[in-house]
């Protein structure tokens, strides 16, 4: 197949994306080629502003363009209970919960079965946080991978140093799931986990 | 939910390609925040380039960025078969066929519905072409919607005004699929274009 160098070369930086597969990469190249050049130029920008004026709250570690991020600023929001997530897009999830307490972000993909350790996490920040004594729980909020489980050990290890509760989300059938479809692992953790009613 | 302005803008402009809903659009914008500057900037540069350099080829109206397209450079391609395709995506599938013969591209989004009608089509490259005489055979390699249906039997007036063959492409069963599930129209239009074997 024979597509113009410029053409093939946007279909290639697109297929990098998470998600966007060659023929989703086609589809959208031909939608940007058709698309108003006004269009395109404020697509291109979009991208390299959020490059450079999005960075990690030097605080929380959250996405922002100033520093702190609103959410540490935000004075309603509840400072004794701490939230440590991985990534920001889990943050973005959680806060859809309605979640008023706040963040403390990784911003790692910590990575067990490369060539990470424990020793290239940044947890100064978190510490002085713990030290302040103004965080009365750290709720973690960890994916439930082998990573997961060993970052929150080890995490839960630094925040019971400062005589601080630390607790981990709930693990448990979805709402709205059936138990017969649940696998092994969630339905144990639900016995595990029951409530009195 | 807050998103940092730069972000929430890169979320919107990616939202509005094709395929992408907001769920999608969060999880690219994330991943470019992740990218090195250097890669964020290839992406950029790449919609910029190509939506500058990539035009449709005046002969054949498929996308180049020389003029005319190596497809219609290219000697050793059948010039007495030309297929009419409605947009560049079409030929791109066609290409894979092994397909030998040329291409007119309408480039346009035919909608009888809007407020399009026949007299915005330009054709005057078409008849440019089937003037020269070396066509011998237009395939109309158009959808099969009410648009398509109508475009066809336009383009068949207009092509057999110059005494060339006007073919369709064949209706029937796809490769691999089975009867029982065939739709009514699909399966007639198999029946009628069966052949000897």
């Amino acid at each position: 197949m024979h597509f113009a160098r410029p053409l093939e070369k946007l279909i290639d930086e697109l297929q990098k994306l998470p998600t966007i597969g060659p023929k989703t990469a086609q589809r959208l190249a031909l939608y940007i080629l058709k698309t108003p050049e006004e269009e395109v130029r404020k697509l291109a920008e979009a991208i390299i502003d959020a490059k450079s004026r999005v960075f990690p709250c030097s605080r929380c570690g959250y996405l922002t363009d100033i520093d702190p991020c609103p959410i540490c600023r935000d004075e309603k929001r509840d400072k004794s209970i701490l939230c440590v997530a991985e990534e920001a897009g889990d943050i973005i999830a959680i806060e859809r919960t309605g979640f008023k307490g706040q963040y403390f972000v990784l911003n790692k993909d910590f990575n067990l079965m490369g060539h990470d350790d424990l020793g290239s996490l940044n947890i100064k920040p978190l510490e002085e946080r713990l030290k302040t004594g103004e965080v009365k729980e750290v709720i973690l909020a960890l994916n439930p991978d082998i990573d997961g489980e060993i970052l929150a050990r080890f995490l839960a290890g630094v925040v019971e140093k400062y005589g601080v509760k630390v607790t981990r989300l709930a693990h448990g059938i979805p709402v709205g799931g059936y138990i017969e479809f649940a696998d092994e692992i969630t339905l144990r953790r639900a016995i595990e986990g029951r409530r009195e009613i």
